[in-house]
């Protein structure tokens, strides 16, 4: 069974923005079992948008488009797909009643051309927007199914993998069974390294994909029941958890800060962090966990030096060992957890550019966990530029502090 | 004039590899003065880059393709370009000769399979890859052009600017101008209708784009010359700027943070943040900016209600307004001020959910600036979810600090 998808925004033919909606969507699609055998993407035009969809309805059974559902006139693929099937648009008055409260709760009044976000069709669903204000489309008719969704990548990913993706399951026929182990601490290459021939397999299939937050090892099988798709999936798994090892950290949607949250959790125990070249990343991504209060007793982002000591890392470390030392992010680990009273202290300190410190080079960054069952600190070599620096060492901390909470380091 | 932008490549149906190419050339042809109507991605299938190419020919006079110039029976541009003109490809000898002296140079041998990189065709001329062993061709007829480049961005990239785009300098005969206004505080549909009319205007054309930290307002015109575009949009950006006045924080590619970041400067101010629901995420942004340790002395991110009293706010203001307030966010502004010693302080307190708090609702939120110049505060009522939350409030704390540093509040 064959899908297209046609990404809408005069922005991504101008080259304004890069169109990443296309490729997440194809990847999700392939997984299906659906064939995707062209992409497109055009501008807010709606002579454009139909002439595009229509061919696309020639030659695929399921259409997926991003973009092009917000109030303004340039917004034009509702009516698109109208002109498509010959359909008049209706205002859904249920929905656009919740449209209305929604927009009073925030903004204090309700611009009229966001009436257009609660039209229907008769072949239309609406997908509802939890995190927006543009709903979605789910057309079906004459066999051909097109889904219609926000061009704001976190909008559109949650709403296909809450509500698209679950209706198309089961559409192309066979069951895929997927899973997906969760992988820090070691870049893309060096996974595909450890996993060797598993990477050739084709049922399952295997494969590595490069997330900004840790590297993600799927496993795929096809099967005509989810049973036996399981069975088939089951001996490769365990051989990839085999040699990735502790570098598994979860699966599926699994986080660094939420398997951190647990292991606190089951110690209740208290956490505060003392940041430098984080700069309060690392704070945040812990703070990102729903709940994240249970726990997290605050944090001191020391970035002056003197804040530093005056936060009760002592003077003559800073001078013996320098700001960018493992020594200084031990200390700082050690200080804030007597400053806010936890029992579990992170440090980090290092240079993000773009220009070195101390003579250190860029990309020289130290992490340290202090805790009741030790002090632990590593020094990273990072590349790359300022906030991937900061990313990725903050990422790097919330990892050594899993580590340690396992009793691995 | 029109052009259309077609990448080749079955890795990029799978959603193996996002296609950068299409956005890098869609900005570049839009400068040159092309419109770009219509961008498609094809798998290495030669039927279905024929069927592409012949429909891009009809409704575009410039196409520019990318991939599918390798050696392997995968590679099909060639023949769908050969197949789509009715041309026969010859070997070029001279080239020919050329390739198997770099491949003797670079591997020691020469594959045969890599003879058609030296095919050619009446109406086509070879660009050299000089990073690469995939060459070019620069086709002419009838009218048209086909451009067709390696998909290896590096290569693509040295062939476009070094050989294709001097090429195609004045094939359009008209110069456009894009200039960006960046606003802050005001959403996508208020933005619209400030601007009004403008946004129907064609010469210069209007546009709105919401990205994650602003809104943009882009403003674009066409002339034979720089100058007659720069003329035509100056009373138009003149009028955007009125009706959106203060909202407008920088442009092109300005940031909050690099606009606070020199408000400071010019003071010689230095700052420091106190955050409970943003977690951190206030102080990351700042931080993000290169050289923000001149002005950024640090932060504490007062998570547990006791840190913010053990770090001086009064513990009687928490009593009587409760730690959601503007009271609580402004006593945090003067604390972190006083406890770090600078000039500026900065407060956040809110509920980023998803639980409600002290009987406050999810998305409400205090800000709160305390500086030489005077206090100011506001209550957010903000939408979403937790992560947005915290994002949309850092960024609302930045931007009054901005309005407080340019005395507007």
């Amino acid at each position: 069974m064959r899908a297209e998808i046609l990404s809408i925004g005069t922005e991504i033919l101008l080259g304004h923005i890069t169109d990443t909606n296309a490729p997440y969507l194809a990847h999700h699609l392939s997984e299906v079992g659906l064939d995707v055998f062209f992409i497109s993407q055009v501008g807010d035009n709606q002579g454009r948008v139909a002439e595009t969809l229509r061919r696309a309805w020639d030659r695929a059974e399921v259409i997926i488009t991003t973009g092009g559902l917000g109030p303004t006139e340039d917004d034009v693929t509702r009516e698109a797909i109208c002109e498509l099937l010959g359909e008049t648009p209706t205002v859904d008055e249920t929905y656009l009643a919740e449209l209305k409260a929604l927009f009073m709760r925030r903004v204090g009044h309700f611009p009229p051309s966001n009436i257009k976000q609660a039209w229907i069709i008769p072949s239309a669903t609406i997908l509802p927007n939890p995190i927006g204000t543009a709903p979605g489309w789910y057309v079906q008719r004459d066999g051909h199914i097109i889904i219609s969704m926000p061009g704001v990548p976190r909008e559109m990913k949650k709403m296909w993998e809450e509500q698209a993706l679950p209706r198309l399951r089961g559409v192309s026929g066979a069951t895929l069974v997927t899973h997906i182990l969760r992988v820090a601490g070691l870049g893309e290459s060096p996974v595909e390294e450890r996993l060797g021939e598993l990477i050739h397999s084709t049922n399952p299939t295997v494969a590595t994909y490069a997330k900004s937050d840790a590297v993600d090892v799927r496993i795929s099988a096809k099967a005509a029941t989810k049973e036996e798709a399981e069975a088939l999936l089951a001996p490769v798994e365990e051989q990839a958890r085999r040699v990735l090892g502790r570098h598994v950290f979860g699966e599926g949607g699994a986080t660094l800060q939420g398997v951190v949250a647990d292991l606190l959790r089951q110690r209740q125990w208290q956490l505060a962090t003392m940041e430098s070249c984080t700069g309060g990343l690392l704070a945040s991504y812990i703070t990102d966990q729903p709940g994240s209060s249970d726990y997290m007793r605050g944090g001191i982002i020391s970035y002056a030096t003197d804040v530093k000591t005056a936060m009760g890392v002592p003077q003559e470390i800073v001078e013996q060992h320098g700001v960018i030392s493992d020594a200084t992010a031990l200390a700082m680990a050690r200080a804030v957890r007597d400053k806010l009273g936890a029992h579990v202290g992170l440090g980090t300190t290092g240079v993000a550019g773009p220009d070195s410190q101390e003579g250190k080079p860029v990309g020289e960054v130290h992490i340290a966990v202090v805790s009741p069952k030790g002090e632990v600190a590593r020094q990273l070599n990072l590349r790359g530029e300022r906030i991937e620096i900061k990313h990725r060492s903050a990422l790097a901390a919330l990892d050594l502090l899993r580590l340690h909470l396992l009793g691995e380091v």
